[in-house]
Parts: C-alpha cells; sequence; structure tokens
C-alpha cells in the first residue's frame, strides 16, 4: 500500500490539473463553434460582395469579446489566449505554404522582375519610410520612450500587407498581368517583412554606423539566399522522393501525408537553422507544386489542393477572429489608459506612413517597370498602378503575428507602457484597414477598373462537369503550359527580351529538373496507364 | 529536455523562455523527420506485406530512443513528451471520425445486430475476464497493491483491440462478410471501451454492491445513449447548413473547413457535456458520410475523403512512434527496476487474459448469430471465427491513450510504483502483440482462409482511370447502393428477417431523411447539372 496522504497529494493535484483541462475544452469548443458561425456568416453576406470573411470573423470575435467582457465582469475578453508561438509555428506556416502552392507558376516567374521589385524592393521602401516617419512622428505625439530597434521593427510589422480583400474582387481571367502583380507582390511582401523583421530582432542596432548597416543588408540577404535554397531543397527532396517510391501506386493518404510533413518540416528546419521559415516554406510550396503534384495520384492533386487551402483559410479566419477578441482585451487597454489618445494618435500616424509608403514604392517602380518594358501588353497603366498601390493598405495576419512576437510574449513585457501601445495600435490599424479599406475596396476597383466587377471571378469548381471533374481541375490548377510550349517560349523571347531567363530556366527544366523530380508531362499520363495496367 | 506540447495551447498556464521555444522547435523538426521516415520506410517494407507501418513506426520509435538514451547519457529517451489529454484532444478524434467515415455503411447497417454484439458486448465480456482474471492473478504475482478502480480500468484498457494488421490481410471483395465484421467490430469496440474507460475512472467503484452496479450500469447505457445522439444531431446539423447554404455552388474550402470543424466540435462539445467524445464523433463521421458528403462538390468529396484518412493515418503513426520511445522511458522503468520480473509477469498474464477473454466472447456470440440467422451466406464458418478472434489480439492507440489517461498525468502519479508498472506493462503488450501477433497475422490468415491471400486488397485508386478518377471514386467509396435498391431490399427482407429493421430504416431514409438532409441519389445530379447551368 503507497502512503495515504501520497496519493491525496496526487489526487487533489489531478483534480486541479482536471479541471484546467475542462476548462480549455470548454473554450476548444466555443471557438470550434464560433469557426463555423464565420464560415456560414461570412457566407450569407458574402452575397454582397462588399464583406468578406476577414471582416466577419474580426466582428464575430469582437462580438464574442464583448459578451465575455460583460459577463466576466469586465476581466477578460478571451476565450482563449496564444503565445505569439502559436501564431509562428501553426497559423503561419500553411498560409504561406498554400500561398506558394497555388501561385500560377508561369505568371509569376513571367513577371518575376516586376514582382519582386514590387514585393522585395517596395517592401524595402515602404520600412524604410514607415521606420523614419514613425521616428520623427511620434516623439511629437509624446511617444518619445521607443528605441532604433522599435521604430525599426514598427517599419517591418507595418509593411506586411494583406492583398487577400483585393484579390477577391480582382478578375483573373479579364486582367491576368495586374491579378498575378497583386498577388505574387503579397506573398513576396510577406516573405520580405518577415526576413526583415527578423533580420532586425537579431541585431543589435542600438548604435547604427556604415559598417553595421552593411553587416546587417548582409545578414538579410544571406536569410533571404539561405531560406530560399533550403526551400527549394527540401521540396526537390519530396518530389524525388514520391516520384521515386509512389510511382504509379495507390497510396494517396501516404503522398498527402508525405507532402504536408515534408512542408512543416521545411518550416521547422529553417527554424532550427536560424533562417526564414516563412521563405522557406513558401519556395518548398513552389517547388512541390511544379514537381512533386505531377508525381501523385488525381487523387492526391485535389485532395493537396484543396486540404492546403482549407488549412490555410481555417488559419486566417482564426487569426482575424483572434485579432476581434483581442481588440478589447482589458489588459492592454489598462495600460493605455491614461492617454488613449497616444493609442489612436499613434495609429493614425502609422496609417498615414502605410498610404505614403506605399505610394513612394508603387508609382516610382511602376514607371521603371514601363520603361524597361518594351511590350505594351506588360505595362502598367496608371489606373492599374493606383489599383497595386490600394491592394496593399490593408494589414492582417501577418502584421499582427509579427507585433505579437515582439511586443508580447512575457507578461511582464506587455505590461510595459510602450509595448501594449503597439500593440493597441497595431490592433487598430489592422481592424481599421480590414474593415474601411476592406469595404471600399469593391467600389474602387470597380470605379478604377470599370469591367472587371461585372463578372464574378469563377473557380474551378463552378465550370467543373461530374465526368470531367479531375482532369479539369488539372488542366486548371496545374501551370498553363500547353503543347506548345517551346514555341510560344520562343515567340516570347522575341517579343520582350526580359523573359529570356524564364526561357533558359523552361529549357533547363525540362531537359534536366523535370525527367528527375517529374513533372507536368513527364509523369501524369504514364500514371495513367499504368494505374489502369494495374487493374 | 522535453518540451510539452499542450503548453503551447494552454498557453496562459506556463511561461516559456525563448531557449525552450528553441529546444521545442528542434524536437517538433526531428519528429516530422521521423514521421516522414517512417512513411519512406514503411512503403518500401510494405512490399514484404508481413510488415506494416505501426511495426515501422514501433521500430524507429525504439531506434530514435536508444540514440538519444545514448547520446543523452542514459537521462531521456523522448524526443518530446506529452500530456496524456494531447493524444484525447488532438490523436485519438481524427483517427475515430475517420473510422465512421469511411465505414462501408450498408454492410455495417445490415450486419448491425452482429457486429454490435461482438463490439458491445464482446468487449464488455473481454472486460469482464481481464478484470476478474487480473484481481485473482496479480496478488499471486506479488503485485497486490490496486485497488478495484484500477483493475476494472485494465480491464477496460485492454479490451480495446486494434485491428487495422488483420484488415490490411484480409480481402474485402472476397470475404465481404469477415471485413465488415472484423471492421465493423474494431470501431464499437473502441467506442465501447472507451466508454466503459470513462464511465470507471467516474464512478466511485471502491465498495461494489448491487445499487452501484445498477446505477453504473445506467450511466454506461446513458452515456452510450447521449452520446450517438449527440454525434448523430451534429452531423445532421453539418449536412442540413451544407445542403442549404451551398448547395452547387463554388466553395470547396469552405465545405471541407466546415465539415472538418463541426466533426472536431462534436467532440469537443461531447467532452463539454461529460459525453464520450469517442462514440459522439464516430457516429458524426457516419452521418456526415451519409449525408453532408453528397451535398458537396465532387472535389470537396475526394478531398475530405483523402484528408480525413491523412490525420488519421499520421495521428496512428505517431502515436505507435511515440509508445515505441516511451519503451525506454528511464524514468518509468527506474520504478520498476527492482522488480522487472514483475513488470514482464503482468505482461504475460495479461496478455494470455486477453487471449481468453478474447474466445469467451467471440465463440459464443458467433455460435447465437449463427443461429438466429437463416441465410448460409451470414453464418460465420468456424475458421473465420478464429480469424475474428485473431484480428482482435492486437492492442494499440487507444490502448496506449487510456493507460497514459490512467497512470500517468502528473509527475507523482507517474512515480508511484504501480502506475509505474503498469505502463511499461501496457507498453509491453502492445508492443509484442503489434509485432508478434502482427507478424504472425498474414501466415495465419494464409493457412484459415487460403484463397483471401492470393490477390492483393486493392484501393480505389488503383483501378482508377484518368478521365473517370471522380466518379469511380463516388461510386466506390459511397455506399453500394444501386437504383434497385428497393428490390433488393425486399428481397432480403423475406430471405432474411433480422434484416427488417434496415427495411424500414431505408423507406424512412428515402422518404423523409435524404431529401432534407440531403444524400446519395437525392443531390448529386442536381449539384452537377446546375454546376454546369451557371457556366
Amino acid at each position: 500500500m503507497s502512503s495515504d496522504v501520497s496519493s491525496i497529494a496526487a489526487a487533489s493535484y489531478g483534480l486541479m490539473t482536471s479541471e484546467a483541462e475542462t476548462d480549455f475544452v470548454h473554450h476548444i469548443a466555443l471557438f470550434a463553434a464560433l469557426l463555423c458561425a464565420c464560415i456560414v456568416i461570412g457566407h450569407l453576406l458574402e452575397e454582397s460582395r462588399w464583406i468578406n470573411e476577414s471582416i466577419t470573423a474580426l466582428a464575430i470575435g469582437l462580438g464574442t469579446g464583448i459578451v465575455i467582457l460583460l459577463t466576466s465582469g469586465g476581466k477578460s475578453s478571451h476565450v482563449l489566449e496564444f503565445k505569439q508561438e502559436f501564431f509562428f509555428i501553426y497559423l503561419l506556416p500553411p498560409i504561406i505554404f498554400n500561398a506558394g502552392f497555388q501561385v500560377k507558376k508561369k505568371q509569376f516567374f513571367q513577371n518575376f522582375t516586376t514582382i519582386s521589385s514590387f514585393g522585395a524592393i517596395g517592401t524595402l521602401i515602404s520600412f524604410a519610410v514607415i521606420s523614419f516617419g514613425a521616428t520623427r512622428l511620434f516623439p511629437k505625439l509624446g511617444i518619445g520612450y521607443l528605441d532604433t530597434k522599435d521604430y525599426l521593427a514598427l517599419g517591418a510589422i507595418f509593411s506586411a500587407t494583406d492583398s487577400v480583400c483585393t484579390l477577391q474582387v480582382l478578375n483573373q481571367e479579364e486582367t491576368p498581368l495586374l491579378y498575378s502583380l497583386v498577388f505574387g507582390e503579397g506573398v513576396v511582401n510577406d516573405a520580405t517583412s518577415v526576413v526583415l523583421f527578423n533580420a532586425i530582432t537579431k541585431f543589435d542596432l542600438s548604435d547604427m554606423n556604415t559598417v553595421i548597416a552593411i553587416k546587417f543588408a548582409g545578414n538579410f540577404l544571406s536569410l533571404f539566399v539561405f531560406s530560399t535554397f533550403l526551400g527549394v531543397l527540401v521540396g526537390l527532396l519530396c518530389s524525388f522522393t514520391i516520384r521515386t517510391l509512389y510511382f504509379g501506386r495507390n497510396s494517396t493518404d501516404r503522398e498527402v501525408s508525405l507532402m504536408i510533413l515534408m512542408a512543416y518540416l521545411s518550416y521547422v528546419l529553417a527554424e532550427v537553422f536560424g533562417l526564414s521559415g516563412i521563405l522557406t516554406v513558401f519556395f518548398c510550396g513552389i517547388v512541390m507544386s511544379h514537381y512533386a503534384w505531377h508525381n501523385v495520384t488525381i487523387n492526391s492533386q485535389v485532395t493537396t489542393k484543396h486540404a492546403f487551402a482549407t488549412m490555410s483559410f481555417i488559419s486566417e479566419i482564426f487569426i482575424f477572429m483572434y485579432v476581434g477578441m483581442d481588440a478589447l482585451d482589458v489588459e492592454k487597454w489598462k495600460f493605455v489608459n491614461d492617454s488613449p489618445r497616444k493609442s489612436f494618435g499613434a495609429s493614425a500616424v502609422l496609417l498615414g506612413l502605410m498610404m505614403v509608403g506605399r505610394a513612394c514604392s508603387v508609382f516610382p517602380i511602376s514607371l521603371i517597370s514601363n520603361l524597361t518594358t518594351k511590350s505594351n501588353a506588360n505595362k502598367i497603366e496608371f489606373k492599374q498602378q493606383v489599383t497595386v498601390w490600394w491592394s496593399g493598405l490593408m494589414r492582417g495576419a501577418v502584421s499582427v503575428a509579427l507585433a505579437y512576437k515582439k511586443f508580447t510574449g512575457s507578461d511582464e513585457q506587455t505590461m510595459q507602457p510602450a509595448n501594449a501601445l503597439l500593440i493597441t495600435s497595431t490592433i487598430i490599424v489592422v481592424l481599421f484597414s480590414t474593415v474601411v479599406f476592406g469595404l471600399l475596396t469593391k467600389p474602387i476597383i470597380k470605379f478604377l477598373l470599370p469591367r472587371s466587377s461585372h463578372t464574378q471571378p469563377s473557380s474551378p469548381n463552378s465550370i467543373m462537369m461530374p465526368l470531367m471533374g479531375n482532369r479539369q481541375v488539372v488542366e486548371e490548377t496545374g501551370e498553363d503550359e500547353t503543347l506548345t510550349t517551346t514555341t510560344s517560349n520562343l515567340h516570347m523571347l522575341f517579343n520582350n527580351p526580359t523573359n529570356t531567363i524564364h526561357y533558359y530556366w523552361r529549357k533547363f527544366d525540362d531537359a534536366f529538373m523535370r525527367p528527375l523530380f517529374g513533372g507536368r508531362g513527364f509523369v501524369s499520363y504514364v500514371t495513367g496507364t499504368r494505374e489502369v495496367a494495374l487493374v
């Protein structure tokens, strides 16, 4: 017999944990129910096309926050409280991986120069404008207690755009260039701002000089290069493994498992090596959809395409709902209570800087891009420039995650007035830009590009006939190459010299990469016949 | 060293230093890499068909445990240490939901009486035999410090079978009755043992008398009924929502999200109400695949089918790998160090009791089933009875999860000799039964049912032609009803009176349920034409 005292102690300890456990299950249940409500209500409101899931999730989060605030007697507005790691370990990877996986690679790589200018250089310009502006304007609001690192972090946090809202309104068929610019810029922008943010938090930038600046730039560049390299490597490894092992077999679940696990592996490996997981998982997604996706069964293709999109979708509404709830967190507001004016002032300044910074990047880069482009079809008209500018004014999941990472973490940290101020300002900026700018997006784009808002963007499903389902999906989701690839590439080469890199890449890809790692035209038909032959 | 996953989710309870965070990321990376290795190696070994993923995962877990044990200087064998809640909140729900979702409903409900006899009554018999046997035999081994509750819990833990290994060998086309018996029994068994386990841990059974026994039985039955009811309710709600909202629209990602979230919601709701989440999510899966699955787009059908199977697959190899690592946990062995003989003795006793208990349930129930069945085709031959008996000898994920829940939790609890002994015994039983019985399964079934091992079981993918892919999947994964449903049912009614309930249910289903909640024949073709009409 073990001693009674110790077993009683163990029992009471067990009781305590099981109570906390029950609480936790309650909260998960409420969260799951709210996420379901977001999807259903978001769908019902979507009829109008003025409101999207982000706004719905924010509103439901706010509503729940108010209810909890009232029922808990003003103590808490949270259902669940997450640490910032939760966003980075679980929620961001699926969003970014899916962006890489679903990107239309042909348009992406054809407009690679413009997209990467907007995404990388544009983000750096925004970053510089916001950081510099905040350094100058914040002290005038009486917020003088931030150091250089805080200002630089602010710049990085608020250069991460969220272009989902604009993409919902743009029509990919009518304005392919514009769509691919906005989409491509969005993902490169996410990656750039996260890499920038990481470089800033790692570096000691307290006394800035030329040597440190050069070192910082070198660090930023090497992060960029190595992260990309790791993502490509894991993606290729996955493609090669699937091609070698599962070729033509009935192993959908294993293929899907392997793709999910290796994508996630690329992310955590990057974090282990101190690289940018976001950039790594983005390129891993691109490589997987370019090679691995063509090596798997058709069922796996449909499943991965939609399963990844679903995970990304759930993660996004999760983040927006959390922001809605967090907006009412009493703890944070308590610390800016003596000066709520400061918080709103800071938000207004940041919103203004975002608009200016965005203008400083979009219009000059468009000008340069137009000057270097000979073909008229690839020139960016002024109205399109305004659309691109507008599409980058919303702030979303990435900004929130970065702000949480920087300004919360430990309770002591949250309770510093400066951090509380910056968190509340971030929440105000995200709320305001998502709701107000988000609601204005449709009318503005309707005004700028009259044609594009008449027809609704059609997704692959809507034009799918039951019997042709899969094939159709394969045609639509894959890259848009046809069998006349070579001719069209030659055509492009003569018309548009900036596509030369793309042309040589394609030659290299067809000659060396695809035969080794699989890819469109190198696998799918063979798989088909082998499967039939196995029956 | 080891980090705690659930603390990330329940973040408000503890503080995590950035060092612990880095450690955590390292461990996740290693775990993800090991899971990938399991899939790849499991596939390579599968050629032989003697070894399956469970055994591979166990072996890799053991191997990693040894390496960590050596490199850490004998301190730890863990990569990650999980609380028992982790299994119940994250890993078990996908496994059980998938079982419900993929069950062949026609066979399941036609043989409902036999399956539920095997699954529910058989599990209760096993439970009684193991509990009673352990109460008598354990004191003889010198293990006298367990109370009634521990013995009953042991009975429940070791009545949860794992029939995956047998299912991999059986051929669904050649022995449909046997396959559906083994599969159906497996899932009902899981649910029964978990409900039983929960009833035991909740009840104060220290001084057992008739009143308490009746109360306990009443509690068990009401848990069963209400859990089933909740699962059916949430499943119907999901079907109705999707049918009403998304009918014929292009919203694959939302449909999939809603199905995943509502399935999970059913599970956590059941836990909130003190019901059995396992049973709830199982019936939610059945109802969803019967109604909701037919209301969604074809892409959603393919995606849900494989995404759920993938989640279940990953969860299972995760658990087996964890068991492999945990087998070498020095902490637990330290406490049985003075008497390793006891631990092995207890395992041997439990294995013996499992075999006897299984025999006491399978053969009598088969006899009764044969006596009440008039049609010869539905009689269970002796060799088939032996196969059913054998299929229930393996122990797996559910046993492990239950044992962790009962015998670990707090450190103090694990360090009690009795608990350490029972955990190590559980691990030995699971290891031994999975590896030894698992490896013997193929030769034994080959001997008992000579025909069934010649052809490999074919999954839907293998007989899929690219252009017909989806339709084929729809035909195969849905129930096997044809347009001659009514005639075949009448035929069945006259031949086999036990099917009367099934017949009336089908009439009711066709007349009231399907028109309201959707279902095969009531939705898919209409959806097709509407989608085409929308183009």
